[in-house]
């Protein structure tokens, strides 16, 4: 028998996403599960609720409030979180290199992202950043950038984007069980893992 | 040594504040801390927000989705979810209700509303229903609601919603702890009571 599934639905200028990538694939192996990471477009999404920015932006109490909760929980993680200047950030290129890069690494990728833009709060639309970033990370910088720009990787992201907000998703990181159930949050990791896994149920 | 304490901010209509309210007792017991019930009314501060009603109204994706959200906490913590037909409810004198009440049995009466609205499926606007509950709880149902219409009592209604607004609560249930940190939504609640009780910081 195979093993259960679950999608993480992450957006790449997403708090709450960033502080799932860095924990889910431990949580998934404990609870042995595969994860399927599908990197998405909030934009869109927001703008279909007539939303122009992130509802951190437009509702200035919500959006003190993330900061303070990402603070508190990164350092319960042992991590630093750091608001970039510009936030959100245009996710575009990035959610395009993200998908550019072959399956296997693509987690890796993610998460170097994820730690330049919230921890050094770097701004992820910089091309030369995530130049620098792959590179660190020993990639072949250059191509993997130039894979970003192909009609296959945006009709890729394109359909990634439509999908999910054809099954409803309205927020990141949404984990997708393969009955269809969804669980929005980085703090559903944990309840989604075990729906996967068949251990809740209602 | 006075023992920590922990405000529990709750609105009457609020799904997510049922939930707490059904657990915070042992939880807070447990954590070694003592809880003060603070009701208020979100729909002020939806307002100032531009809202005319909850979000969950709002944004049909994000309604569907808290409804099933809510049924699996609850499944999970052995009670059963419904929907009242009317929601939010209108939960002005359900909140003045609660406040009416003396301070030893506001959690009671407080927890006996909610099981009534989202278990029963029951409009909480509807003062012969709220009479029922109060008799079922052996309340005097007649007297509490009298005083439920007192200047008194609407003015600390007021003054509670005018206080979350100040603080910077935006949604319901919130924690705020001695040190003014806000721990927004049920699934803060243990992390607000670990807080509180000085075994997180950042």
């Amino acid at each position: 028998m195979s093993r259960p599934r679950i999608e993480f639905w992450h957006e790449l200028a997403s708090t709450y996403s960033y502080l799932s990538a860095l924990r889910i694939e431990p949580l998934a192996e404990a609870a042995g599960c595969d994860v399927v990471w599908r990197p998405f477009l909030l934009g869109p999404i927001f703008k279909a609720q007539g939303w122009a920015t992130s509802p951190f932006n437009l509702y200035p109490a919500k959006g003190r409030y993330m900061v303070r909760d990402i603070e508190r929980i990164a350092a319960a993680r042992g991590r630093t979180f750091r608001l970039p200047a510009t936030f959100p950030a245009a996710s575009l290129l990035a959610s395009r290199l993200v998908i550019a890069a072959e399956e296997a690494v693509r987690p890796a990728v993610t998460k170097a992202i994820y730690v330049a833009e919230f921890e050094a709060g770097a701004d992820i639309a910089d091309r030369p950043m995530l130049e620098t970033v792959l590179g660190d990370c020993r990639f072949d910088a250059t191509a993997m950038l130039a894979r970003a720009d192909s009609a296959e990787v945006k009709a890729e992201l394109r359909a990634n984007t439509e999908t999910a907000m054809t099954r409803g998703l309205f927020g990141a990181p949404t984990f997708v069980t393969a009955d269809g159930e969804l669980f929005w949050g980085d703090d559903r990791l944990e309840q989604a893992l075990a729906w996967a896994a068949g251990k809740a149920r209602c």
